[in-house]
């Protein structure tokens, strides 16, 4: 007996060869996807608990953000179009000082997982620091996520010693491994230019040891490599490789200024990047090689980053962004086109977290994480070309169902996991007090 | 008596000043904005036919999508990512060559109107051929248009010889001028290397003496600059002011390929700017010098281009990128802050297309053309700056409500003005035919 079919639907399986299944089903047992394929007309479908018509959708697998700062859109919108070092030491860091708190981090990773739900991303690979006070909040949110948590050798949200920095990491990826089905613990080292060479080779040891994955903010600006190369006499990613820390469970989020050497230097390691495009964008960080990485074969995964520099979280303008973004800044309408973007937005980010085995594509033993958009709106007709739709035109809004692990989280664009009023509520009080401090 | 009154919402008033405007309320008389204030607690609300609670909501201008081609939405997405001139002669001028009829031009002008109508825009300022057979479905779908008849020395849809393509015009511009209250007639001329001299000057003068908007592409490519240098000695927009071209009734859509000099040129003359930044990202043609142009004092509006390159008409997102854009070209954070963003797609843009008198704030005495969108939804929480949210965070799915003219287009979220089942429904017929030649 199937849990959950759905037929009629366009199926975009996102798998190696993008395949689209036109009055395809998809049937779920066990959290699992059982069976993908088109029923032949007249044969009678499968029996189930539950059956969805998806005529007028796409039923595709749910959207990975690999790169989030959780507790952060708390901070949503903040503070704009300002330079780097005045938005973080005027704006952020005092906020983040006053602020994030137990109960803090919770209320905001609760509103960041309600936002990305709705819009269709299922998983998210996350960096913050209370790791122990939201992964619950996440965990009831019904996500599926890798949480991260965060090393830097100053004072921080639960770590006022940096001296324990790796040590109360390491606590918190014992605590989590294997504690919640869908959430995973993971290690993330803020930064070459926050963390020691002894800091990040042992939050790299730890990650090792206890097999989970090691991530790190690098070569995000033109500033951070000059000092790399003043303070190490070498770029972010040549001393990253000099410390032994590029290995398959690494993951270098948003990788800018990165030539084309380091580019060698990250395929043969083995590790994996995240693509922010629209916060690189918008702190004018810079343009990342992205056509390099994957032509290099590298995974290259797609992030919002934090909602405090974005200012939300939706995948959608994200895939969008990165397919506009390339094409203008390299002259060349071909690049990054709008299949490679949708890989990116699912199986790519998948794979750069480690999860390319579970989700990121909708094949017969993968975990069933999967969303129907509703295709049969004005702004999504004609339809020619699915992906098409997906990466230049489909919005967060169109996202009508998500199911995560066989688990509906939303039905009819309704959240079934929190109350929602009460959730805004409670940031919405919190907010007045980090707007007037 | 008032005929609509809104209150209790959070007004955008996109004056001088950018107030914003808590608890604020607008009274709608006659189709026209009769008071725009904060009423005094304990006071009674004026009288009025229809009271609008909208807490929780914002209230602000319609958008104004500065340049489109509306019946272009037939072929949204039916060739991506690939060289413009593959792209033009290889997918859309076969398709416009067997699809575009006087039938068709309607249908597809109303789902373009549709999709932008949904989405909060309520003036559009278009160019294409055919006016005739389809500013009377704009004129239905209530929606404020500048519709331009296409002028270019090559055959085209309703104008088989090029000899008549001025003469057209002027028959097109003189029957639609004062004919639909919404709707108003244009000049728009190709480009200048689609156009001789000869029919440039003429189209102008067109314009000049019916005391209509003259509109054109312009600068578009870094091809195109390089072909008018070889051809005229001098770059696009300078053979346009050796033409006589430039005044304040003329609309240059893209202008990406303008040096310092000829900003000045432009700002001296008065003409305006459209900037399409999805579009020419998309194709990579290049980016505009858009801080440039409003430090100069021109005034630059927004457009989306036709969904066939965008691939949608939706303000949201391409608010989003240009604030982004020139952010990441510029190295510059601080360029083209949110609000500069939102008086582009509101105010600016009515300036460039000559309606800056009746609509793009919310002024008493300008015409009732004003959105309200639902702002207590998660991806919107907290709120702290709203421009920041309209440039960064809100979209299409989140405006409510919309009218023009005092007449409500869309309420909850439902368009009020057409069938849009059917509307699809026959789009999708024609689009089989266009997709199986």
């Amino acid at each position: 007996m199937i849990d959950t079919l759905i037929h009629n639907g366009l199926i975009v399986t996102v798998d190696d060869a993008f395949t689209l299944l036109a009055g395809g089903a998809v049937a779920v047992r066990n959290g699992r996807i059982e069976k993908v394929w088109v029923p032949v007309a007249g044969d009678a479908l499968p029996a189930a608990r539950e059956t969805i018509d998806a005529a007028g959708a796409v039923v595709m697998p749910g959207l990975v953000n690999a790169h989030t700062h959780l507790p952060m859109s708390l901070f949503r919108g903040l503070a704009d179009d300002m330079g780097l070092h005045q938005w973080l030491q005027e704006h952020i860091m005092p906020a983040e000082a006053r602020h994030i708190t137990p109960a803090s981090v919770a209320l905001g990773a609760k509103l960041s997982c309600a936002e990305m739900v709705l819009g269709g991303t299922t998983t998210c690979g996350d960096g913050y620091f209370l790791v122990d006070h939201f992964a619950p909040a996440v965990a009831q949110m019904g996500m599926r996520a890798v949480l991260g948590q965060g090393i830097i050798d100053f004072p921080a949200p639960g770590v006022p010693d940096p001296a324990q920095n790796v040590a109360v990491a390491r606590d918190v990826v014992a605590r989590w491994m294997g504690r919640a089905a869908l959430v995973r613990p993971s290690i993330f080292c803020h930064a070459p230019y926050t963390c020691s060479a002894r800091t990040l080779q042992a939050g790299k040891a730890a990650a090792r040891e206890m097999g989970v994955l090691f991530q790190i903010h690098v070569a995000e600006t033109l500033e951070e490599r000059d000092q790399a190369v003043r303070e190490h006499g070498c770029t972010p990613i040549r001393y990253l490789e000099r410390l032994g820390l590029l290995d398959d469970h690494t993951l270098l989020v948003h990788a800018v200024w990165v030539d084309a050497q380091e580019v060698a230097i990250i395929a043969r390691s083995g590790a994996h990047v995240v693509h922010c495009p629209e916060s690189n964008m918008k702190l004018a960080a810079g343009v990342a090689p992205v056509p390099d990485y994957r032509a290099a074969g590298i995974a290259v995964g797609l992030g919002t980053d934090g909602c405090a520099s974005n200012n939300d979280l939706d995948l959608w303008g994200e895939m969008d962004s990165a397919a506009k973004l390339h094409k203008v800044h390299r002259g060349d309408p071909t690049v990054l086109d709008a299949v490679a973007v949708v890989r990116m937005a699912t199986i790519q980010g998948a794979r750069a977290l480690g999860l390319e085995q579970l989700v990121g594509s909708l094949a017969p033993g993968k975990r069933a994480d999967l969303i129907i958009l509703k295709v049969d709106q004005p702004h999504l007709t004609p339809l020619y070309h699915p992906a098409s739709h997906l990466v230049y035109t489909a919005r967060a809004g169109d996202v009508n169902h998500v199911m995560v692990d066989g688990q509906w989280l939303v039905r009819d664009r309704q959240l079934l996991t929190v109350d929602l009023n009460d959730l805004m509520d409670r940031v919405n009080r919190l907010a007045r007090t980090i707007a007037n401090p």
